[in-house]
Formats: structure tokens, C-alpha cells, sequence
């Protein structure tokens, strides 16, 4: 219990992972209506330039399963490693830093079956190559379970292994709900100090590419920000006006959005 | 992680506590489908009956918030203790077992707020000191987050004071899902090594008298399988038939209900 942080940082993906996923075409205004539910208030926009978070930043991307990435970016092994350097020398040449690197299908693939916990340690150490031979010193090593294959044991597990060859990472989550198990394995990676989270507004989104029937996506910004505030861990956010962005988001899209917070409410008016 | 259960108690709550919630009304036929396609098989059925699992069994059980016991139940802490007294004499003269302890909400009340730790131990303890005037000694007792005030922190927290002051009793954990935190509350409670959970399948259920507006109920058990099977927990549940029974009761209620694993399916067919 005493592992667990006492703040995170969430990066709200329900305008671009989220919208992904929906058949649309949803009007660029009510994408921007939405944006502005989610955004901060003045002081948080200059905490937020304070923080540098508003400037472009870069990431070095590898994927754990190659059948996967032939699917989703119609690419190899090889060729998506190629990639990362051209895009790091792009990203360098316009003065953007890259800071992160990520990993894809860490957890499991639909196509692939399990990632055994030594090709993402592998993987994690090919990134940071890719980065040392372009001079990139890398804070935060993302891990997505894109494809909804972890549970709360091999959240603990694969974070344990990254943690325990790379201590200065690091490590982030990006998790999906679409197997429920999303809250689940925040609370795990919590567990294991795991301080910066992806998630999206309602549980928008999911991969076009995952061949997945359900169509729960994104790990819920809201039941994720209550279930943090209910243990004592700052996320910065505001319950309530996320939970009036969520029912905003179910509005746009036009149909109901898998979050449960936004229908169980809130407990700040209940606690005494 | 190594205080993981090899196996868990999965008791099914879906034609009980499920359709307390549903406007209905539903034909009994259909209340019986149900139940057949979550039965087990003959070899199954003969398990059970070895292990008296069929048999009527008595528990009493306490309200940790006076004023939900009152809308709930229309009864007084005290008048509750009373008929408590009067259940067990009941069930003592038809030769009905008593083997479970239960406490109504454990981790917060709509009604009352927060529950206190000190108040879970004290029932606890009511509860033991009532069956020991009985000649009973509790195999289990059971703890209800009745309206969803749980979090992963609170279930260790709670189950962690009772286990302290009362290691002998086993550990059973009853959640709703109201406010998505179900799942995640039963992986803090499996590493709490409790071993007994109620879930209804699909995600059935909802207290009536808990003022939710939302439908969220019990903690989805399909999803629950999934978990602690794809954690090597045993359940005794098989999941590709749970998924079918979980889709049969959406037909029953005729509307969806939330359970996840339903709609983004096993992991059965992937694992390689």
C-alpha cells in the first residue's frame, strides 16, 4: 500500500485515440466543444506552459508484436526501426525534444498471442539504443496494452522486469478497458508506483486495427481520476466537470460510453 | 504478488440480486434458462453435492449505516439484533447451518458516509459474540460494498483490520460495480488473499434502496473468471459458457448490461 504515488499525471487521449474509433464523420466544432470541457482553467493553462506540456514532443515507437504492426502500420520489424530514426532526425532538425519512448501490444496480441516479458525488457533496450545513438537521454517508457491482454499480474510482472533493468525510467500506461480489466491494472501499476497514465473522457475509443467486436477503448479518464482522489492521490483533475465532459462526449458520439462514474457519480458530496 | 489465491469461491448472485433490479416483470421460464445455462454439469452437480453446496445455509448479518438498514430493511441497528437472534433460533430448529457472517455497507453509505474501520472490526465482532450465544462458530464473514464506496485501498485497508483481529475467519468479499471499481476491488482483495466473492453474471444486480441512478450492478462474473483465470486462480467456472449465459441474461432484461469480457471476448483462442 505504501508503494502507491502520491500524485499522477494523465494525459486525456478522448480527442485523438478516442474519435478514432467512432464511425463519424463528427463536425470539428463539437470535437473543439469537447477539447474545451477537458481543458483546464487559466491557472492550469499556466501551470501547463509553466510544465512545457503544450509543446510538440516526440517518441520513439516500437511495437511487440510484427503481425500486429503489419496491420497497423503496414510495416516490418525492420522498417518500423528505420522509421524511428528518420522521425527522430525530423523531430531534432525542428528543435523537438523526444523524451518517451512507447511500446505496443506489451502485453499481448490478437495476432500473436502472448509477449513473453523479455521482448518488451528487449524492446526497452533497443529503444534506448535508438536514442543514446542520437544523443536522446529518455525519461518515460511508455507500455500499451493495446490489444486489452494484461491483467492487474502482468501489469506487475512487465513493469517489475522494465523497472528492475532500466531504474531510471520512468514508465508510463496506456491501457485498454475493452475486457474490463482497464481500472484493474491502473490500480496495479499504482501498486508499483507507476505515476503518469493514458486514458480517455467516457472510455472513448479503441484500436480500428485491435479485431476486437466490443467496442470499449480507452481505459475511463473519469473512473480512473475517482478511483486516484477516493486513495489519496492527486490527479489535478475535476471530477465533476469531467463527468459533465463525459456525458458531453455521449452526446457527440450518440451513443452510451462505457464509463461508470459518470452514472454511479461522484462520493464528494457523500463523504462526511 | 505471492498472496494471490490458488483458487476462489465464486458464488453467482445473477438470479437472486440481479433481477431485484429489473423493472420486470420477468417470466419465471426465462428466470430458469438462466439458471440452467449457469449450472454446472452432472460432474459438477455431484462436486456440489459433496460439498453440501446445495444445502440451505443461514448467515447473520449486520448494517454498518443505520439509516440505509432503516430504508433497506425498515428496521433499527438494535431491532436488526434482535431479529438476528430470532433468524438463528429459526434456523437452529429446522437444523439449517450458520456459517456466515455478513455486513450491509462496509465501505460507505448513500446515506451515512464513510464507514469507519473501527466500525467494520466492532460488527465483526457483534456478529462472532451473537453466534457464540448461539453455540456457533463463523466460517466466514462476508463484506458488502453495498452502494460502492470501495476502493482497492479501502478493500485492504478493511479486510486487512479484520483479518488482524480475527485471523481464523475466511474473508468474503460482496461488490458492486457502480462505480467501475469492481473488478479492481476484487484483485486488491485477491492479493488480500480473500478467497470467496459474490458477482452476478453480466454485471446483473443493483440495490433498489441504495439511490443510484445509474444501473451498474454486482461485480460483472464473467469478467471476474477472466481475471483470475488468465492469473492462473482457479474459479471452476467455465468462461466460454459464462459468456453465453452473461449474453442470454441481456436477452432476458432486454437491454444491455455492462459486463466487458461479453463483448471483447476470451483470450482462450489467442493464447499461443
Amino acid at each position: 500500500m505504501s508503494d502507491l504515488p502520491q500524485s499522477v499525471q494523465i494525459n486525456e487521449e478522448g480527442p485523438r485515440e478516442g474519435f478514432q474509433f467512432e464511425r463519424g464523420p463528427i463536425a470539428t466544432a463539437r470535437k473543439v466543444e469537447l477539447i474545451d470541457a477537458l481543458s483546464v482553467n487559466e491557472k492550469g493553462l499556466e501551470r501547463a506552459i509553466a510544465c512545457g506540456r503544450l509543446d510538440l514532443s516526440g517518441s520513439i515507437s516500437l511495437t511487440a508484436s510484427e503481425p500486429f504492426l503489419e496491420r497497423n502500420q503496414n510495416r516490418s520489424l525492420a522498417d518500423n526501426i528505420a522509421m524511428q530514426h528518420n522521425m527522430i532526425r525530423l523531430y531534432q532538425r525542428h528543435g523537438i525534444p523526444v523524451e518517451r519512448g512507447s511500446i505496443m501490444a506489451a502485453f499481448g496480441c490478437n495476432f500473436a498471442g502472448d509477449t513473453a516479458i523479455e521482448t518488451v525488457v528487449d524492446m526497452v533496450e533497443q529503444i534506448v539504443d535508438i536514442a543514446e545513438e542520437h544523443d536522446i537521454v529518455l525519461e518515460v517508457i511508455s507500455l500499451a496494452d493495446t490489444m486489452a491482454w494484461a491483467t492487474p499480474l502482468s501489469i506487475k510482472q512487465v513493469v517489475g522486469a522494465v523497472r528492475e533493468r532500466f531504474p531510471l525510467l520512468d514508465i508510463a500506461l496506456h491501457l485498454h478497458d475493452t475486457r474490463g480489466m482497464g481500472i484493474a491494472n491502473a490500480y496495479a501499476g499504482l501498486e508499483m508506483g507507476v505515476g503518469i497514465f493514458d486514458s480517455a473522457v467516457a472510455g472513448l475509443g479503441g484500436c480500428p486495427f485491435a479485431a476486437h467486436r466490443g467496442a470499449a477503448g480507452n481505459v475511463c479518464t473519469e473512473d480512473l481520476v475517482f478511483m486516484c482522489e477516493e486513495m489519496g492521490i492527486a490527479t489535478g483533475g475535476d471530477l465533476e466537470r469531467l463527468i459533465e465532459a463525459a456525458r458531453l462526449a455521449e452526446d457527440i458520439v450518440g451513443h452510451p460510453l462505457p464509463g461508470s462514474v459518470k452514472l454511479g457519480g461522484s462520493l464528494a458530496a457523500l463523504h462526511r
